[in-house]
């Protein structure tokens, strides 16, 4: 009976724990978890914040009975301290200091990320908070509770920071959202960025964008955060969510190699360079599927999906991992942000032509009530007319989230622009329209390189 | 200059006009239109009934001045009375009974369909309906307000049926809906059109499923509606929605060839076997793409498409009909119920080794407010793996209708169902999961089909 160990317990561990023992029922599986939180939806600790979830024990995708009823060993409040592969083993560190080896046939490191930390001054002064484990959740939440802050300072218009946004406006704060660029959220293009700041404004965030933040002290009881172009805010707290950078300390001494990034590297087998260790994750490159090579691009989802193939192979599957098409959503307030594949610039330095072309489209027949407009880039290779990647934004009724997943279905077959014109999509005028948004879409493109 | 000549001033007629003057701006566009709605959503006709829309005028896709003023003309209350092949001209005959021959270089037939008429005895009794063209609409509406019915049978428990049930129900009618087979909604499997029905009787409408109406009489000022298993029921006024069939009767005389249905026969350029004769919509026959033949499956939807392909080739152009998958979503109240591809029986027939796996999901993570329960059926292949089909019932905010849409790529491009798990879907919280319902289900099936 072979022994699979598996250092990390959130996404990608426990993904790869239960797809192991579901495909092979006789092994051997271990669970190697910092905290006592195995297989929580960190991407849910927002919502808990805002006040919209009660209970923090919701976000747990499993219960620690279910995944050991599932024949999973969870050691809980463990930490790997070393991996040694030559010997096949990994020395973990109970809660109490103790240290012993664990042997492994094979071995999953899945360690996730860490937040990035920004060129700052004053990070470490109490009130400043990051937003990546239960523990950082369980900090931030006890300060709301307790302090009762009026104000704060959100430093980094990505998913977290807008969630974030969003989150403590629901609880009555008062928030300043700082961004580097020019418009938030900049895995969209600018004009789909600039509608999401609108969202924030809308309800009450102070949205400053081309903004370095450079510095935080404390004056009086409170924070003073400084950045360029003589930004200066006073405040009760503040939240940098600026981004992750791969926790990968434990595998330096283990021979296994990292690239550019920092993070491990691995083929679509999810094999590291060492033999039988495999990696997946938050702390791994990740194949692109449209770029052929990897990228950094730590995403919930697809940790499950890497996951997934990792503990398949660990116990002797030959799963292939289909790669990132870099499909994300967020949403803010009453707006869902999404996107799909390459934008213009990451398409020209892949080496495409490409064209992009933006829309507004009714999500659905507007003589029926509750229309909404949906704003939509679509990107296509000119020479070859290939789809090469997609952006919405629109009103979190208007099914903005699974438009997108049309585009990313099509990514992965590699389809044309056109061809999504030939697809037979659902219509019935409360839903949508006899040409779905989505190929509307596509044909003010093909209409563009026409032209 | 060559002239198009468009019999039909509906969905196929109107994207037909307009795809010609799109792609060759130099060509002559006429439409032949039988009343004095062109491009009117007909599909939109229930929810102007139910009152959630005010003004029919609404209903238009476009306004006749838009149409006319991409070059299109039309020719508003003219009945085509005859084609002539041989000569290249059309006889059109305008409301006051004035003949005219059309020369045309080349002719789209988009004449649609109309009610099907079922053997039910007394159908000609003032207070039965039929639901079609504007007129028909007009007719029942007129009659809804001059006098309040309070109670109304509904024929049939397809699309049409359904939401006249809804909007007869806004109204305040008692609605009784009849249906032949053991369930409504007889597009999906029972289990799911069980679902269906069930939402109807949440709603006060009385469902009588196994019923055979047979026929329908005036007693004192009501109608009485008798039917099989000693139906009877006394009621305001009857609707028979009973589906369609083509629109032919043009046809006949000009040599144009119809199938099994009675539908025209094309192929997959809309032509018919005349020579520059081609037709689109309601009233040809439908290649469908999964079972590689012709079928006959009117949809507004498809309509646009063949409808745009004859348009394009009728100017010169090479287009090709994709074929329809039969995608079809309806929303009952607060339910939407889609589904696309085969189901398990039509997919034997089709000489497949189908397996069918029904499950339930939440449409996002369930700490999140708000979630839904999908119920969702796939069919796929038993030997090759290969997907075949997909049903969705669920609440009108968990979108349905684009979860069964990412089905209907994935068919289109003919994937497996195990390759759905591969797709880099979106995901946050509060709209799906890091597996999609989509991807839970394609899972289940892919575990049904190991064990």
């Amino acid at each position: 009976m072979s022994h699979l160990l598996i250092i990390g317990g959130s996404d990608a561990g426990l993904s790869a724990a239960l797809r192991a023992r579901e495909v092979n029922p006789a092994c051997d599986v271990t669970v190697v978890v910092a905290d006592r939180y195995p297989n929580y939806s960190i991407c849910g600790l927002p919502f808990w914040l805002s006040g919209e979830i009660a209970d923090w024990r919701d976000l747990a995708h499993r219960k620690a009975e279910d995944i050991e009823s599932q024949g999973v060993h969870l050691l809980l409040e463990h930490t790997a301290q070393a991996i040694v592969p030559t010997a096949k083993t990994a020395t973990v560190v109970d809660g109490g200091g103790r240290s012993r080896r664990i042997p492994y046939d094979t071995l999953v490191i899945g360690t996730g990320a860490v937040p990035a930390r920004p060129p700052i001054r004053g990070l470490e002064q109490p009130g400043v908070f990051f937003l990546r484990t239960m523990a950082d959740g369980f900090a931030l939440h006890d300060r709301l509770a307790v302090q009762s802050p009026t104000s704060a300072v959100v430093v980094g218009g990505g998913y977290i920071g807008l969630e974030m946004a969003d989150a403590l406006t629901r609880r009555g704060i008062k928030v300043t959202m700082v961004e580097y660029f020019p418009s938030v959220l900049t895995t969209l293009d600018p004009p789909l960025g600039l509608l999401v700041g609108e969202e924030l404004s809308r309800h009450g965030v102070t949205v400053a964008t081309g903004v370095a933040v450079e510095g935080v002290e404390r004056r009086g009881g409170r924070l003073v955060v400084t950045g360029s172009n003589g930004f200066c805010v006073e405040t009760d707290l503040m939240l940098v969510a600026t981004g992750v950078r791969p926790e990968v300390r434990l595998v330096a001494t283990a021979g296994v190699e990292t690239g550019k990034w920092g993070a491990i590297r691995v083929n679509r087998a999810m094999e590291t360079n060492v033999p039988d260790v495999y990696a997946a994750g938050d702390c791994v490159e990740t194949y692109h599927r449209l770029l052929d090579q990897h990228v950094y691009l730590p995403l919930g989802s697809t940790a499950h999906k890497q996951g997934r193939v990792a503990g398949e192979n660990g116990v002797g599957g030959r799963a292939t991992f289909g790669g990132t098409l870099g499909t994300q959503v967020v949403k803010v307030f009453n707006l869902v942000a999404a996107c799909t594949g390459l934008r213009d610039a990451e398409a020209r330095q892949a080496g495409f032509d490409p064209l992009t072309v933006q829309i507004e489209a009714w999500d659905h027949k507007v003589y029926y009530p509750g229309a909404h407009k949906l704003h939509i880039r679509v990107t296509g290779d000119r020479s070859t007319g290939r789809l090469l990647g997609a952006q919405i934004v629109g009103h979190r009724a208007a099914e903005v989230s699974k438009r997108v997943d049309v585009f990313a279905v099509a990514l992965f077959k590699r389809m044309k622009v056109e061809a999504l014109n030939d697809v037979d999509l659902s219509y019935t005028p409360p839903l949508s329209s006899p040409w779905d948004a989505v190929q509307m879409a596509a044909q003010a493109w093909v209409e563009a390189r026409r032209s």
